[in-house]
């Protein structure tokens, strides 16, 4: 059985990673083994690049540059796919993983002075052009979300409500570009309601797989 | 008078650091403020970097993969030219810097599976297309140059003679496809006959400089 490659993305506060737990949940019950991963930091080198990306070098160290912003992300990704991604699909387990390639575009693309197909090209790159086979965006208006949210601030949530309105606007349009990959899933609803809404969508996906191992996996 | 951008390369023991400095003496004695650096490791953003790629993470994780790696090497760079660079050159100094692009491109794409091409494009695209006016390629015979070193082998060191003598012919390789940039000089002499060399050289390109500024700078 070839393995399956999932992630979340939104904006801080919507409930990923609730969901990530009950998928993960429901395809163990299923019989699969379930890699759950995230970004950045979802590596060793990973919380070490996180680390300098939220918190600096120091206190007189000087911002980080854009670009170098750009490529310590794309290093991050690189690296989580080389290291656990891969080889967990390889072995043909289930990787959910909460933020990936979107996340930066989003965030950086959206909010910054880059450009997506930039960074979108700097990510294929350093992945080996390796994507989700399905991505549920949780969405929700910003100022919802922001309530939930109650571990402390950093850098990327201080910037405020504006930049989170247009990284939610950022990560809506990726969703319209590739609707085959996207699923865009209400996030104000209840956890019960959302969960629903995914487990009637994976429950297509493993059905999809099933029928496509049956016919020897021709399709995509 | 517009800043002067200079890059000192070849592999470990060649005498680089020893030139660098007085270049930067000689440029001094001649009025010009210099800004001296060098790579991995230019900025504070860089130290931390170039921590991780000699010494990993911890003892536990795993290795960097290569494509993780090359981004790391690009961000450290792009950082340092938004940093420290391009400020010192828009102010009109000299920066004189201890490896640059071509240690990228020799030590990776010579070294290691990734290509060239890939290595150069992430680079000039880490620094918005800055390159040297000038880039001195100190060669010798990595047998000799490894003699010479007197500090605790690191990851690259240790890589081995083989290495080196791939790695030197990469930057030899490099030199001959960019004859107008790089000057290779023989580093096996004595350091006073290495610097004459040197010397020749800069006086020659301050010469054209101020000509070029004497014409509005319309050459290269």
């Amino acid at each position: 059985m070839a393995g399956l490659f999932i992630s979340f993305e939104g904006v801080d506060g919507v409930g990923k990673t609730t969901q990530v737990e009950r998928l993960r949940a429901y395809l163990e019950s299923r019989g699969r083994t379930v890699v759950t991963t995230r970004e950045p930091g979802g590596t060793a080198l990973g919380r070490a690049i996180r680390r300098l990306l939220l918190h600096g070098v120091d206190e007189e160290s000087a911002d980080i540059a854009p670009r170098a912003e750009a490529l310590l992300f794309a290093a991050d990704r690189a690296q989580h796919v080389a290291e656990t991604i891969r080889p967990a699909l390889d072995r043909g387990e289930v990787v959910i993983t909460d933020r990936y390639l979107d996340s930066s575009l989003a965030y950086q693309a959206g909010g910054r002075e880059l450009t997506a197909t930039e960074i979108r090209e700097l990510s294929m790159w350093g992945t080996n052009g390796l994507l989700p086979v399905r991505t549920y965006l949780l969405d929700m208006d910003p100022a919802l979300s922001h309530s939930r949210l109650t571990h402390a601030a950093d850098r990327m949530e201080s910037a405020g409500n504006e930049f989170q309105n247009r990284t939610r606007q950022a990560f809506l349009d990726l969703a319209a570009g590739e609707p085959e990959r996207f699923r865009v899933i209400d996030a104000s609803r209840s956890i019960d309601e959302v969960w629903a809404s995914i487990r009637t969508d994976i429950d297509g996906l493993l059905l999809r797989e099933r029928r496509d191992g049956a016919n020897g996996g021709e399709s995509a």
